[in-house]
Order: C-alpha cells, then sequence, then structure tokens
C-alpha cells in the first residue's frame, strides 16, 4: 500500500469512508459497504473485501457466511480523499438476495 | 418515475442519500454525491444529474458552471434502498481536476 495515500483517506465522524465495489470484469457496480482503518487495512492484507457493518457493529468478511468472497483487483481512492472504488473478482452474487448486484431495482429510466 | 419505489428510498439522518455515478458507455465509475429528495426530483424531471452539496449546503446542478452536465440514462436503487446507482452519458469530464472520473488515485494494487 502506497502509504503517502492512504494517509490520505479521510473518514467520516463515525471513521467510516463509503467503498463502492465494482466487478473489474464485468464493469458492474455491485454494492456499497463502509469501511473503516481495521477493515481497509483487512482488505490489502487478505486479498478480499472487508467491511465495517453500521448494523451489526462489527467487522465483516464478506462471503464469510455465503461463501461469495471478494477477490481484490485494485483499490482507488477518489479526488477529495473521501471514497474508495473497490475492483474485484466476485466469487458469487454480490446481494444477500442472491442477486449478482444489490442494484437490481429500477427506479427511473427516461422516456427516449 | 415508479411511485412506488421511489418511497423506498431511504434517506440517512441528513436527509440524503448517496448517489453513485457511472458512465453508462464505459461501465467507469465516475463519482460519488449525495442527493435529497429535492435534488432526486429535479434530477427525474430535467434528465440532468443535480446533486445536494455538503459544504456548500445548496443544490447543485452537475456542470451547471463547467458545462460538463451529465444526462441521465438510469437510476437504480439498492436492496435495502439506502443508496442509488445512476448511470449517465458525461458531456465532459466528471471531476474538478479535469480528470475523466473522480477516482484517478491508485490506492492499492495486489502483486500477482
Amino acid at each position: 500500500m502506497t502509504d503517502s495515500i492512504i494517509n490520505e483517506v479521510k473518514y467520516d465522524e463515525q471513521s467510516l469512508v463509503p467503498a463502492v465495489v465494482q466487478d473489474s470484469r464485468t464493469g458492474e457496480v455491485l454494492m456499497v459497504a463502509f469501511m473503516n482503518a481495521e477493515s481497509l487495512a483487512k482488505t490489502v492484507e487478505t486479498g478480499e473485501t472487508w467491511f465495517w457493518s453500521r448494523s451489526r457493529r462489527a467487522l465483516w468478511h464478506k462471503g464469510e457466511i455465503s461463501g461469495n468472497t471478494q477477490r481484490v483487483t485494485s483499490i482507488e481512492i477518489d479526488c477529495d480523499g473521501d471514497t474508495l472504488l473497490v475492483k474485484v473478482e466476485p466469487r458469487g452474487p454480490a446481494c444477500h438476495t442472491g442477486e449478482q448486484t444489490c442494484f437490481f431495482r429500477l427506479l427511473h429510466s427516461p422516456r427516449k
């Protein structure tokens, strides 16, 4: 990990940073979850995604129970340092519903 | 807009919902910004992205000054209703730095 850049991660008041998870092969956005410094460090260390579960107030190794882990191919940080983009190769569906992505419900599509 | 689904948007304590903006042609994730109910309504109404600027505490029509507007091609909502995925055709760079995407800084890439 590039130390100079890791220091630029800006955590919010709850010490969290949102992470957009994207399938590196298809480009599909799979989910958005939160990381704290510890989950980011574990993600880098293990090469699989770890998040902070706000509801359970616990570290969460994605796929630990379901088997649907995500192998990290890169982590990017945005211009102002307060959001991460984590590209992964998923081993199964990202969503707890069994859908490939958590974004499977269309809210709006403009008329052509 | 599908009324039954728009009612499922879960805003946070600050009445905001994060929106991931993705280029519908390339799949590139361009930026993450926040919407409130008014900016979501204006996005649907105008077909271009509007956000809520937390720093300026004001509605923000993306590209109003720079000309780099984003034409909306779809809006999806995630499984638990607390994040939006907005697919767009961008008219120019998404980032204020002039980069195509706000995610242009590599934080980590595993050794092969």
